[in-house]
């Protein structure tokens, strides 16, 4: 059988610790290739480059691994890589793993997920991994296990039409944690402040700085699943409508026609 | 009574014509408040500045209406605008007038609607508005009948919790407009392409293009109300969890243990 063709990326650079874990765990499902940003791209959402011109640049290639690194973002490296370096749909698309937490409203900012979004409306399957640490030196060997099941059973039985995986792996040795749960995404927000300096030259300026508020502690949440030692698994879609106010708001009368 | 207080921002930057004629519209509501990038954002999707300091000054000030301009995203300008310049929760925010439709997929790397998003996970009534028409001189005088309309019926009874407006407006007279629809996100995808040329010393380089493709023309999606003259109206969320999938994904056997 044909070893399965895996594209992998981040939001964190093609250098990143979690980054070269995942291509470590892919290497062993089928053959690699690797297209993310030469910089780190944490936070840039789906964000695209339409006003400059995109540059790549081959890295490295070894038998399974191919490598390169672009100006772009996370969901720029997708479209790059699928149109211009395999120039075909890759079996998977795998993006990771991130420094830090995806679950609940971070996936609205992480350009991680953004990436795992841009696979999906092309129709690869698409997963996202996150770990719970931050840092850079992040230690991502309790992971690989449940990151290399996921892949592989969607590798075999395909996700649903429209459908991509976020899944966050709490930063504890894979001994304690106790499974992998099925999860809808929590309501949470970070609570934002500015600190606000003055430079030299006596102008303000301001960084942007914030605390993660959770507002749903349900059992069914990623939130509650990743606070009691589950693997969180959250299916999720790129259709925004609230369809649930639908009906409430088509009893507005707007302009007298709504309808 | 007194005078709502409305947060302005958009994607296309302080100086689009769209933005201009926004404010027009929002000054005959409330006191407005502009906070919008110094330059186009447009395509940056939901990404906010973790790296790099903010900077905001004001380049307007007038009897109800304040302008600032800033160095970071439209989300950027929604935090900024709450946080360092109203100080409290605004009213309503309103984003836009975009130049292009924000209809369909396109809400996903949009700028304009990403501030929209932004506003309702911070708990502000927000509506994101667009015009059909790409042009930086695009004629946005037919749209403010439904504009002024649907962000008073907003001011008046408010949205449903965690519910923002995207709604997109066609680029024909008010006369020929049929009426208002409420809607969902119909499907959609860019197929892209990439333009590639070599630069000057023999390296390659690449623009992004695409070509939008209906996918659904299902007579209850934005892009069918647009197409037959309506102005489309889509209630939307921030939860990404596509429901549908999860009693599917919870018969996988993951680690033995999935639940």
């Amino acid at each position: 059988m044909n070893k399965p063709t895996i594209l992998v990326t981040n939001d964190d650079g093609i250098n990143a610790e979690g980054l070269r874990y995942l291509i470590s765990i892919m290497r062993k499902i089928g053959n690699v290739v690797v297209v993310a940003s030469e910089r780190s791209m944490s936070a840039t959402g789906h964000a695209i480059t339409v006003r400059s011109p995109l540059r790549l640049e081959k890295t490295t290639e070894e038998k399974g691994c191919k490598e390169y690194k672009c100006n772009g973002t996370p969901v720029d490296c997708v479209k790059l890589g699928e149109q211009i370096v395999i120039r075909k749909k890759p079996d998977l698309l795998v993006s990771g793993v991130n420094h830090g937490s995806n679950a609940s409203i971070n996936v609205i900012y992480s350009g991680t997920m953004a990436a795992v979004l841009e696979g999906c409306i092309s129709g690869i399957p698409s997963i996202g991994f996150s770990l719970l640490d931050c840092n850079g030196n992040a230690d991502f060997s309790e992971c690989g296990s449940f990151i290399k099941e996921i892949s592989e059973k969607v590798l075999e039985t395909g996700l649903p039409d429209g459908i991509c995986l976020n899944v966050n792996i709490p930063a504890i040795s894979s001994e304690e944690i106790k499974g992998t749960k099925i999860c809808r995404q929590s309501k949470a927000k970070w609570v934002e402040g500015f600190d606000e300096r003055k430079d030299p030259h006596s102008k303000d300026y301001f960084w942007l700085t914030g605390r993660f508020e959770k507002l749903d502690l349900e059992a069914d949440t990623d939130q509650w699943a990743l606070d009691n030692n589950y693997v969180s698994v959250v299916p999720m879609h790129y259709d925004f409508t609230a369809h649930r106010a639908i009906d409430t708001l088509k009893k507005w009368q707007l302009n007298g026609q709504s309808i």
